[in-house]
């Protein structure tokens, strides 16, 4: 008992830093970028206006005030009337592109401007994306017993044959996933974004929950979003929780490839074993037979070996 | 030597299929969606004419146009002169646009636009997505041999302490890879792309090896690229060898908290053991202790257990 309360401190702590972290990337981005983002924004403007006052266009013109336009666009400063209230780099989202970046999603609807943006893009990442893997697999091993090892054992206490079972318990978990993090959240999305069809929104739920983020659809980026902070802080509740569900769904998978020996067969690696304590009984004990017959050992407690486990080869 | 060479010709054959799978999404791509490109410049190109053709502008019909212009814009399709004479769509840039799908790179610079599109994407990515995850594992447990474990081994018999041979031997692997994949590619860019920066070159070599991919820089995306095809397939391969650099730093380092505690500590998984037959026989023989005294068994054959090997405890 005392080592799952140690446990859930520890993920509570991991959480906790997580959101500090993000708020702190926030922080910086948004007083990085924001005034470089005014600047460029008033540049427009006045480009604009002065583009205005030639009586007549010609294409040279034109061409070079598209030009400035298109580049300004691509750092999210766009020229319409109606997105211009809103700022890219105001706290929340500045938020939200830092967690884009330590997500890996990397939307890119607003990307840094400066180099030190930029120089610090790639310092918050370096931190940011390891330590998120490593939040996201620590919430995964949690909730590993109650939504895969606990519905299997029951699956299989009701007669299912241990095999059948967790390929019923994948299915199962599959269906969940697909309605709970898919169809529900683009159903949603599809009401709130206006331009959204229904398609639009799997295809976002898609296209972030497998951390490609083409960034054509980001939420709360229309002009005049009511509640614009929440529906940020929303989705990227939405983001982690889908990422993690991602997660559980390989991890189940690979399990169920190392039980079927698929991953034998295709020579990959077998799914890590878990370190929990509670974990390491046996199902079954003649696997002592196989052990003894080919000496495969797997160490029990981290320095037992003075190298790799698989180092001996060399 | 019968198993190596199955391990070889089974490698083989995932980076050729890999390859066709590349080439297949690329065909449909560019065949769904090089017509409405096609017709989204067209719309465009009339739409400038005629906003030429207005003697005067005034503020509504300029706002109009830009609508228009940014929307196509987010598309990939641009009014500019310059760059309307390179289609997003050939067979190479759709093959380029796939590798950023299934490696989750996701850059954006170009997006689907039909609904047609849209669902391929969602359908490719599903299969793409773990496929190169499998090729790159693959891949990576081929490389491990020949650049962690016989360096680390060579490391150790110049008689290093075994534990500081793996943190020397790591620190080593990370200067390599900066310096290959990071360093030297960010020149090759920074002289390749007219207006990009040093630093812009590591950013861009940075946001895609961690699949961020914001997309604010693409190689091979200025007008008169010369050898653009041949550029994009480089970039290709740039993209794949640098992702299975970082997914065997990254399974590298893993090892080493293994080995340290680390992941113990923070009650994570381990990294997985090899499943290779010759990497079986442990270093030390006295892990047989451990063995009997906790009964941790890994199971050798796939099937050997009826289930999960942590599903006991449901």
């Amino acid at each position: 008992m005392h080592s799952v309360g140690r446990s859930w401190l520890l993920i509570t702590g991991f959480i906790l830093f997580y959101v500090i972290y993000l708020l702190f990337g926030a922080l910086v981005f948004s007083s990085i970028e924001r005034p470089m983002e005014d600047k460029m924004r008033n540049e427009l403007e006045a480009l604009k206006q002065e583009f205005l006052n030639l009586s007549c266009v010609n294409d040279a013109a034109l061409e070079r005030f598209m030009v400035k336009v298109l580049a300004a666009n691509k750092y999210g400063v766009s020229v319409l009337r109606n997105s211009s209230t809103n700022s890219n780099w105001d706290l929340i989202s500045s938020m939200f592109f830092a967690n884009t970046l330590v997500t890996t999603v990397g939307y890119g609807h607003t990307t840094p401007l400066s180099d030190t943006g930029k120089a610090f893009s790639i310092l918050y990442a370096l931190i940011g994306v390891p330590f998120t893997m490593l939040v996201l697999t620590a919430c995964v091993q949690r909730i590993m017993f109650p939504l895969v090892l606990a519905p299997v054992g029951l699956l299989q206490r009701s007669g299912l044959e241990p095999r059948l079972a967790t390929i019923v318990h994948f299915l199962l978990l599959l269906v969940l996933v697909v309605l709970c993090f898919f169809v529900a959240p683009a159903a949603v999305f599809s009401k709130l974004e206006v331009s959204w069809s229904f398609l639009d929104g799997i295809y976002f739920c898609f296209i972030s929950l497998c951390t490609i983020g083409l960034g054509d659809f980001v939420p709360g980026t229309q002009p005049r979003q009511p509640y614009r902070p929440l529906y940020q802080v929303s989705v990227m509740v939405y983001l982690f929780v889908g990422l993690m569900m991602m997660f559980l769904l390989l991890r189940t998978f690979h399990k169920i490839a190392d039980l079927h020996g698929l991953t034998t067969f295709l020579q990959l690696p077998r799914c890590e074993e878990s370190d929990m304590e509670e974990d390491r009984e046996p199902m079954v004990e003649d696997g002592h037979k196989d052990l003894t017959e080919k000496k495969a050992i797997k160490p029990l407690e981290p320095g037992s070996q003075p190298s790799y486990n698989t180092m001996n080869t060399g």
